[in-house]
């Protein structure tokens, strides 16, 4: 018998305010492929001006995602499936996205190309954190139909050790602009299932996010920006803060071990993982939960 | 012939004011194995009320992994090196530890205990950047010379694909709780040699540490963990502020490419790249800088 690495992942979704009816621009996937494998893209919304759906490039990514997946040469390789993902895409449009694959030796693989983000969080602590990239403030590197934009030759590839017990939080920048470190541990303290950690940390992220008096972290990097409210107002005590309205997507995932008899072949130990997310792969919009 | 990655590796240690005679408690050391390996050890200072020289530890761990660097069978693993430096080390005392190896293939592999720290610095942002690993407020994860240590086990260990041109800002805990992300890539900027950036930054970190009214990253943590200055000051609007003095160590590396041609034998490279500290492996306790 030996011991393997799988993710058990519990997702949530809540759109931007102004964008309900139409679910948003993030997109996610879940797949149980190798120890389990997950990924976001958030849709950059400028296109909207332009007369373009800013959901559909995200959307159509993810899903070309959760497709090539299924290739041994890219189930191994984070940076070659945004590659190859990327170059299947024909929306017009961009996104930032990050893929997280684990293998089932515990190590977790990471492409990240702008400001989604992911932390692991082991023992109360944020032990691992990935840095979003950016041009400048609030324009973050972004796969894109254009040529302008960056290509998965541009994303943070990196590895991290997981081990048993280990919380994985990841989420589109609607989610990080939000919330505090200290309120994720506070969460992720509770020992919730992944989905109701899932659920709880979007629902906490969203309430700052439409809270205009919520000192948020993108208030404070925009004011560690320069940006700041007219001077008159200044002169009254004012100053920049409040959340960010922005479509929330979060993926929690719990790095479990499981026995693997020796005389069973690979692959159907997933299905032993239970009633979680890890088995039901497939691709989701923002549709699915709101 | 192929491409290969290498660092150029500059060092600068500027010791903790009441430690100058000594030294301090920093160790480190710079090899060639590989790409490039440096790692950094930092003394803990609480073995003095034991009557212990806390850098005896510390020093050993460094000189015992610029010995086992050597053995191929660590060569490529840092959490390997943590385990067999730290087995093989006699003194009393324990450490905080980080180790970075450059694959020759690009693939920095990173392994810390404790808060030391290190950065990557890709076209002017940080693009990635290890997390601290505490029990509580001041007191980190560290290798010990007793059971109720950590281990090589607890360490964070983790990888980031490098590419030409990406600057790596390493440090003890007395370098990055005495200087903010912005004024590191201030200096990172300048585009100076390594040995001149790390001694820009190590002086920059040693002018803040001394200065009792910079509002340091240590000094914004503690009172973000509830510690402050007595009600009676707070009265009289004083807050808890301050650099951190402590021993200062930095380590600054640039990713470089050398062509290798085919016909050469593997090694020979590494002393084309010229006049920085990457040919000069040794073991450096602080002493040698100041």
């Amino acid at each position: 018998a030996r011991l393997e690495a799988v993710l058990s992942i519990g997702t949530h979704v809540i759109p931007h305010p102004r964008k309900v009816e139409t679910g948003g621009e993030d997109a996610f996937f879940v797949g149980g492929d190798g120890g389990g494998v997950f990924a976001i893209a958030d849709g950059v919304s400028g296109w909207a001006e332009k007369n373009v759906n800013p959901a559909l490039f995200s959307r159509e990514l993810m899903a070309n995602s959760s497709t090539f997946i299924k290739d041994e040469e890219v189930s191994q390789d984070p940076q070659i499936l945004l590659m190859k993902a990327h170059a299947a895409t024909s929306s017009i449009g961009s996104a930032t996205v990050i893929v997280a694959m684990l293998e089932k030796t515990g190590t977790l693989k990471i492409a990240s190309v702008g400001d989604c983000g992911l932390k692991v969080i082991r023992k109360g602590q944020v032990m691992f954190s990935t840095c979003p990239q950016e041009h400048y403030f609030d324009c973050p590197y972004q796969l894109s139909s254009e040529a302008i934009g960056q290509t998965s030759q541009d994303a943070l590839v990196c590895t991290v050790n997981l081990m048993e017990g280990d919380m994985i939080v990841s989420g589109s920048d609607g989610f990080f602009d939000n919330i505090f470190d200290q309120e994720i541990l506070g969460v992720i303290n509770e020992s919730l299932g992944t989905d109701e950690a899932a659920k709880a940390l979007a629902e906490l992220a969203r309430k700052h996010s439409v809270d205009v008096t919520f000192d948020s972290p993108y208030s404070m990097e925009a004011r560690s920006r320069g940006f700041d409210v007219p001077w008159w107002k200044k002169l009254l005590g004012a100053k920049l803060v409040g959340g960010k309205m922005d479509d929330i997507t979060v993926i929690v995932a719990q790095v479990k071990t499981v026995v693997i008899p020796d005389d069973e072949g690979s692959g159907v130990e997933l299905e032993k993982v239970g009633g979680e997310q890890l088995a039901a792969a497939g691709v989701a919009s923002t549709e699915q939960n709101e």
